[in-house]
């Protein structure tokens, strides 16, 4: 294992330090128990809060500050945060109107939010309320390694995107819980791996993988997916992924019409060069578009990886006038700015 | 060799394609010859243009857009381009106030620049004045693989961003090559590789490298760097690149006082996770500040990549007044944005 790291102990710690002096306007950090907050406290609104084990960066401090999260609550390399981060992440930024809660569908995720969620309204001279919304948007597989039911992967920067946009108007817990469900409801995702990841304290790749295979369906920790097949083309690799999208928003009854307005996101996995995953998206477009699905926002780059793992998620989340205008307003985190 | 393409002689197409198409809203793409400009032409202003091999993605497209370039001039994966997509680009978005090319300090890269630079009075109608910033921050060595003299690497991003931001202002030629000459004077790099990358079109890694080496000096190619060494803490890896920046921006008597100011880019090779990029930002960053130097600009991430390689790059950059002013104007292109 070659990594730029000391101590194995010490890799959560120092990888938070590094970010949040390099983002130092944006974000504080508090460590033992481990979270990260926005630099100025957002008053007035619903506190989105999310988090999950580290390695997926920019996911999920990357998306600290206005018009996103309020705070992260980072666990260990590919680990769930304790109940006790998420609740003292959420005593320092709760602002009068709640918590939402935005978890990956993960089992170890799901417990300690519930967790934290349920000392929540003890946790402070007057109760805190809090709703979660949790994410489900990859395709691939039902029930997983890690998963009772889908699993939440790169769908979940939209679904942080748009209920962070939402909160920063005032809306209360309730509408922005319905918008996250919503835009979750609406997304799927699909992975690939070509080659395995290494979790620093295991020291070896997750799983083994030869120079002639993929796994087709991969889970942002390796987990597996449908099928173990031959290396292809991209063009085929890439059809595969479209059909495993429509056929899932086909079958839940999301996609009915014969053409609608979509946003397209093509996600490194960590180790895969930029140049192939705009080659990736040059022929997601022209499949969605030969489906009806007209692609009017587009995301392209590493933001959900799974550390050093060589590989691709297509993400398709099918737009509303709503969620459109909550993904384009301004934002401003370290990972997706725009608008300001 | 597993990458996401399809035939090799239409990797760059096909992910230019994609790339203009991703970012159809700042971006317009001519094929034959490959060049991309601003999808609106700038009015009164020197047009700036760049240019190289593929393969450093996001350079030099991504930085296509307002308070950058005017135009980026892709070649084949590591090859330059050719003297005809040069001068074409240059037609397209010359703007009455001369043409300034940035161009990274490779001999094949300067000639086709020049040769361009050279028929260029010719081209047109009316002669179109240009000149050339030749970058050239990288110390680890003096000449290499593919260039006499010193590389250049990734302070390339700062010079473009910083010129880029002064021709908005309607400033002269003359006065963004100076300030272009200025910022790669008081920038130094150093970069160092755990693994090689894979050229499509050659099939196998550029170089051999065992699990317990790493390549210290690397250069964005491959190209062998100061030496080969056994693999270390991350400590110990960003403390030599430190101590090589300061040596040499001290030797030449660029770094003079005992406190300054700077801009830290810790910038990942294509295959590096972001968790580790940040743990060599904090690393840098006490190292730095050891030395007097307070780092106050800072960017982390992809942003000058070899390929697939597995490593990252240290580049400070020696701020004064004129320099952050223009690092921190607004920027709106696919890989920098802020400010609107």
């Amino acid at each position: 294992m070659k990594k730029f790291i000391n101590k194995i102990d010490d890799v959560l710690v120092e990888s938070l330090s590094g970010f949040s002096s390099a983002h130092s306007d944006l974000v504080s950090l508090n460590l033992e128990p481990n979270f990260l907050t926005r630099k100025q406290k957002a008053a007035n609104k619903v506190a989105l809060i999310s988090g999950g084990g580290s390695g997926h960066e920019p996911l999920h401090a990357g998306y600290i500050g206005y018009g996103m999260l309020d705070a992260a609550c980072p666990g260990h390399v590919f680990t769930s945060p304790t109940p006790d981060q998420i609740l003292a992440a959420a005593i320092a930024v709760h602002a009068d109107k709640g918590i939402l809660f935005i978890v990956k569908n993960y089992a170890g995720d799901v417990m300690n939010f519930e967790m934290a969620a349920e000392m929540l309204p003890f946790a402070n001279e007057l109760p805190i309320e809090s709703a979660t919304v949790l994410t489900s948007d990859d395709c691939a597989v039902v029930n997983s390694t890690y998963t009772t039911g889908r699993r939440g992967v790169a769908g979940t920067v939209i679904v942080e995107k748009c209920v962070g946009s939402l909160a920063e108007t005032g809306a209360d817990l309730q509408a922005c819980k319905a918008l996250g469900d919503k835009v979750n409801s609406r997304t799927a995702s699909m992975g690939v791996a070509l080659t395995s990841c290494t979790v620093p304290a295991a020291g070896r790749p997750t799983f083994d993988i030869s120079d002639t295979e993929l796994e087709m369906g991969v889970g942002i920790h390796g987990e597996p997916g449908r099928r173990r097949e031959a290396m292809r083309e991209a063009d085929a690799i890439v059809s595969d992924c479209v059909e495993a999208i429509i056929t899932d928003l086909k079958t839940r009854a999301i996609l009915t019409a014969n053409t609608c307005e979509a946003l397209l996101l093509i996600n490194g996995f960590g180790a895969t060069p930029l140049m192939e995953l705009y080659l990736i998206y040059n022929t997601a477009l022209k499949l969605f578009n030969q489906h009806g699905i007209q692609i009017s926002r587009s995301l392209v780059g590493n933001y959900t990886t799974a550390l050093d793992m060589a590989g691709a998620s297509i993400t398709l989340c099918l737009l509303d006038d709503e969620i459109k205008q909550h993904w384009d307003s301004p934002v401003h985190t370290a990972a997706l700015r725009w608008g300001r």
